[in-house]
């Protein structure tokens, strides 16, 4: 187990290099960098997944999977479990965090709401990965209307 | 805690991307991108310095950080310690790792030698930035003479 510490510290410093070094500062560019952390993320996701136990491939239930990423995946990366998930029962989960550990540093102002989405990127990445790699196909977004807290849309593709 | 694969895996993909997104693949552009990675490391290092039990400030001989730095800081970054650490009593110290965690993946082939810098680059400066809050300025290198081992050597710069 390596100090829970160290990812976050990695984490704002790609963030920062991601923004300092972006060629583009227009809109365009940021969205570029906001998907290449988002390709990163799907990435670690995925081979996160392949580490889980063998049993949770058992998962019959999309929702028993949800639940597994809210608990397993979430403690192991974020040291906490998410606070809610909810569903509309149709392939819709929203997955809340009230206190998100990426956003806890910037959460003194609520001015720095705007600079959020560079701290989300990586992690709705982690979670579309995480999914993939339990056969399920996902777009993910996130949204934060006060800091710290957000909340992770996922939606299911169907095939 | 956190899933310690989660740092490997990020860090590997931080590498591919700085590579992959690297404007100049010439040697120049190539020293850039360790540069980049380099100061990463710094940063981390730094943080990572701060979060060091108040104790360890009271440290007094250079020889006590750096053995703090093969088996603590080691530990919480790698999960193992440092496996030798030897000196000159004149500011130069050599840490071997003999099985490098950032190489062991790339460690099935010797044809993989040349791409090592880029696993190590990272690594130096945590040492290089962990050492600057602990008080000490030094320059931090590393060398692969068989993978998966490697050496970082650190001078001591003195003021």
């Amino acid at each position: 187990m390596a100090d829970a510490a160290l990812f976050e510290f990695l984490h704002t410093e790609m963030v920062a290099e991601l923004w300092a070094h972006d060629p583009d500062p227009s809109p365009g560019g940021q969205k570029m960098s906001l998907s290449v952390l988002e390709g990163m993320g799907f990435r670690v996701g995925q081979a996160l997944g392949e580490r889980l136990p063998r049993e949770t491939l058992a998962f019959r239930e999309e929702l028993d999977i949800l639940k597994f990423l809210c608990k397993d995946l979430w403690v192991a990366v974020f040291q906490k479990q998410m606070d809610s998930l909810r569903t509309n029962h149709q392939g819709t989960y929203v997955l809340q965090d009230n206190s998100f550990p990426l956003l806890v540093r910037m959460a003194s102002g609520q001015q720095y709401l705007e600079e959020a989405p560079k701290f989300l990127a990586f992690t709705c990445g982690l979670l579309r990965g995480a999914l993939s790699t339990l056969g399920i196909k996902s777009l993910v977004t996130a949204s934060v209307a006060a800091l710290p807290a957000c909340k992770f849309q996922v939606v299911i593709q169907k095939s």
